[in-house]
């Protein structure tokens, strides 16, 4: 399965898929009662399994890795080094991940990367490792997670209700 | 001057330029003391002078005044009746607005469309009118001038200071 | 099944879906040896079943009808009329469509839009009509089919294969 | 001036900004009688000053320089190794380039890294290097260049001339 490389490089930078099955269960909770964590995980893997997300994960925490060990090249390395805010290649990755469930995750995304809850918080407060990726690439799989359950669940029958729908 | 377009058709729908820089002022100015309102509408006006802004603006407040008139064609206008939450237009062209600053404005985007504070909550509560584009559209105003604004205050001397940048 | 929708969208305003699988085709052929116009049509279809892609679609449709009708408010009117080159809303909204599969298909979507193939073109060069958005999107729907296939076909065991995956 | 790096970047991979202006020249001479060299020169003097475009033209070219000397973790080494044609990160940097003057500049991107004229061309068939990114980046640089000589050039009045916009 091609989920288990993101998995692992995930887990190799410190975040356990279970932090971010948290998160979607928190997010979507107050909007669906009964709602299991059994659920959110399943959305997470289906996110997880995507290309696009395999590609933007490992490109992204391959940019933390170097810069941690010092090996970018210049202006990248001081870039990174100074978790520069103006920098916003690593939102552009991020929404590549978001977006693999449509626009809809790219609230989740901004509200997450805001207010940073959970892991995503303490891998921005953590003091000895770069994030300047992953912290992004974690809220924008937690969006993108919420928008499939979104599209799974939410998803009401207004296309055949539609009135006039035919003679469109 | 093009912006007088862009505010005329935010003014025809409620939206005023001062609910806008109130928006700006207000998640800015934690970060930076002694911010001056005046300083927030000259960022505000120079995103609402845009091009790319202008033609998003007018096709979100076309389309939802379209439907608010019951004018639009089927399936399109039940979808703008029941604020289909799967849409994901609106998102689309909010994103565009965003992105005049650059992707540093995401974060900012999903956090005002998620919380909803001044005008982007009344316009959400408003009973009569259809608002499905506008609030993503000042959302992305209140971003995108967010941006601007980080672009010209935080942009600190990391270009020129960086070691190794000729040699890289 | 909601394509159903998309299909009868397009076809009302005179494009049909075995346009669209010429175009798969053409662009596809010469890679794939032995392709078959039933594997491009799956994919095509697989694209027009996506709820991102309904929603650009009604949504464009939608713009070009009132507009053809001059129903639309100004200045969006002006602007459909003289089909203004830097409008964009049109490019943007296909770049939704094309990202259904990742952002692999921009390439043949740019290629397809300025070459403008097939019905791409008898859109563009049609005198009656305004067909602002519909050719951007046709050639979006094609480019996304072409993106799904090259998921489907040319996806190679590197995943599988990489040496030092497990240690990453 | 802040284009300096940028400058040097790209000449350091085999590519100067006299490539890059050619690319422009042949893709507006046909649509702009009269136009000159030290037009288009200006045009992406303004693109390689853009914040954005530093920021993921530093970004691509260290990863291409690192996978070159084998230096990336995997399994991102064997996916630059093999120019994974599904890998799509690059098309994402080279789309945030594209977007500095908005999404005008999507169709000529596609249709360069598509048609590899020029430079774009050389550096893809070039045995030795790996240009996974900067092909792409090139492409885009002469798209954007090409977007903000559009937004120069062809902004007619359309808007002062628009009939009705006051009551629109």
């Amino acid at each position: 399965m091609s989920q288990t490389i993101v998995i692992e490089q995930l887990r190799s930078r410190g975040v356990e898929v279970d932090s971010i099955v948290d998160l979607v269960y928190q997010l979507q909770a107050p909007y669906h009662p009964g709602l299991t964590r059994e659920e959110c995980r399943e959305s997470v893997m289906h996110v997880l399994a995507k290309r696009e997300v395999m590609h933007a994960v490992v490109t992204g925490i391959a940019i933390d890795r170097l810069a941690e060990q010092g090996l970018l090249p210049q202006p990248l390395q001081t870039i990174m080094d100074r978790d520069e805010p103006l920098y916003g290649v690593d939102e552009i990755l991020a929404l590549a991940v978001t977006n693999v469930y449509g626009s809809i995750g790219l609230t989740n995304f901004g509200y997450l990367d805001k207010t940073k809850p959970g892991i995503i918080g303490e891998l921005n407060r953590q003091p000895v490792h770069i994030h300047v990726f992953l912290d992004d690439l974690v809220a924008a799989i937690v969006a993108a997670a919420s928008a499939r359950f979104a599209h799974q669940h939410e998803a009401r029958s207004y296309i055949e209700s539609a009135p006039g729908v035919r003679d469109a």
